[in-house]
């Protein structure tokens, strides 16, 4: 998914043009901040091995949810900022473990060696696990340039997307479900947990930065819950339909390794219309959310869906 | 170490004997909080897992900490309950993360299988991961009970300790000092953050839960690496001195691992000498800070020299 760079997209829509210059400018200052957060002094080698897991890489949808929706209900900039960097070195850090021998055992990782690989296995249990730390930490600062109520709140929506009750818990379903059937009910609560709750909370922290009523908050927290599932049932589709190098990693894995997808589940053609149905689904929570303008979250939502890698 | 029933030590002082029931009643407490917040039924055997790593076990010294240094200022009683289990379950991940094969490959820890020994390593690693989560959880809870700004500072002290300026950061230092020599200033800022700044941050915890001033704070953070470093010296000298059925995990192993300890560094009667001069250390500390009743902090350094496992 080319989320910054999408020339075709564009040349099709004015709304997605503008998007992409919107997120050009916004994935730039998430690296640059991300780039001073994440220090490369960290002692023996481990900054190295941080950077490495969470630079130069990845769509980062998370921190464009976060920023997205923090602009729409005119958010505390740098509170923003700050979350979509967090976010992003959550989901940075799970990719870190999942790879692992002990996980998934993958070596390739946004078409670079996984970071134990690079920087072995013992580096790269702590380099997640300094990540994790990190998030709640950029969530923070000493200078009060976040209000503190809402950096307890941004802690407190992270912490529980990230914990059992969210992306941990879901990835303990999904060691469980390998060589299982599951029905659809199971995939989905696997997968709410697993990538939606943090999918989610991307949303949720990026409104939290704003006012927001409580109308909109439960809109939007449906349309995280849409969004994040779409992005599942597409990396399900993609999984068999595109190859290694277009995804940048392992294709065809998870059916390898007997693991349940939405295409084992629904087939394909029906888990394509399950993600056309999910993007309506967003659209229709946005437009309950009753924002002064909600264009970036509804591009977002078709990108999700109409990307190919 | 049994702070709570150490009769021999109740007999000969009057104020340790106070102390032990006042631990008692605490880390009662702190066993009902642990029990109640880590989830028995997060999916997939995760809670059990959670569960079996931080309940039931361990010296309970960074909760004692916490609870001291607050009951020492007159802290806020729910927010440094929240504190001190947070800090016990940072600490029962890194044991839990520590243990598996990729790091110290241990089998033994409090006298119990590890936890990848009884659930399998990838189960291990999520069950780290979802209890360094729950600490931030913990430290954030909806309702009213802890102050916001409170929770962001509980939140800032614990992120900072736990990451790669502490102990990650020291845990990458330790690996890669295997087999090394490390002189006595490499050695000591290795453990001041792989065991001292989670140590440190547990009395500032406490201390951050109570009106405390300049003076005070200062004098409790250099309590803190004085108990600290005490502690890892003492670690290391029990390394070399107890069995393995006393001390409840493998003796002997970081000199077998060929891992740089004081006793290595210093010889086993400086590393003494040197874990007196830190109590020494500590009870100064206290008399600076100027509060109105140091006694169980005072006993507590005590406590941490003295310890037979």
């Amino acid at each position: 998914m080319s989320l910054s760079s999408s020339g075709l997209v564009a040349a099709l829509s004015p709304v997605a043009a503008g998007f992409d210059r919107w997120a050009q400018v916004r994935l730039e200052r998430v690296e640059a901040a991300l780039s001073q957060w994440v220090p490369a002094d960290a002692p023996a080698g481990l900054g190295e091995a941080m950077r490495y897991g969470v630079l130069d890489g990845g769509k980062r949808l998370r921190p464009l949810l976060v920023l997205a929706a923090a602009e729409s209900v005119g958010g505390h900039a740098d509170a923003a900022l700050r979350a979509a960097c967090a976010v992003e070195l959550i989901h940075a850090y799970s990719l870190v473990h999942d790879d692992m021998p002990c996980m998934d055992d993958d070596v390739l990782r946004r078409g670079k060696p996984t970071v134990h690989v690079k920087f072995g296995e013992a580096t790269a249990m702590l380099t997640g696990d300094a990540m994790q730390a990190l998030a709640f930490d950029v969530l923070t600062p000493d200078e009060a340039t976040v209000p503190p109520a809402l950096q307890a709140i941004l802690c407190r929506l992270l912490a529980r997307a990230s914990g059992h009750e969210g992306m941990a818990g879901g990835q303990a379903i999904d060691l469980a479900s390998v060589g299982r059937s599951l029905d659809e009910t199971e995939l989905r609560d696997m997968h709410r947990r697993k990538t939606g709750a943090l999918l989610r909370a991307s949303v949720q922290m990026g409104a939290a930065c704003g006012p927001v009523d409580a109308t909109a908050w439960d809109a939007l927290s449906d349309y995280g819950w849409s969004v994040g599932l779409a992005f599942q049932v597409v990396d399900d589709i993609l999984d068999v339909t595109q190859a290694s190098e277009t995804l940048g990693k392992t294709a065809g894995k998870d059916a390898d390794n007997g693991k349940p997808t939405y295409v084992s589940v629904l087939g394909l053609d029906a888990a394509r219309r399950y993600a056309a149905q999910l993007r309506e689904q967003a659209h229709e929570a946005l437009a309950r959310a009753g924002l002064r303008d909600a264009g970036l979250l509804a591009v977002l939502a078709d990108k999700v869906v109409d990307r190919q890698s």
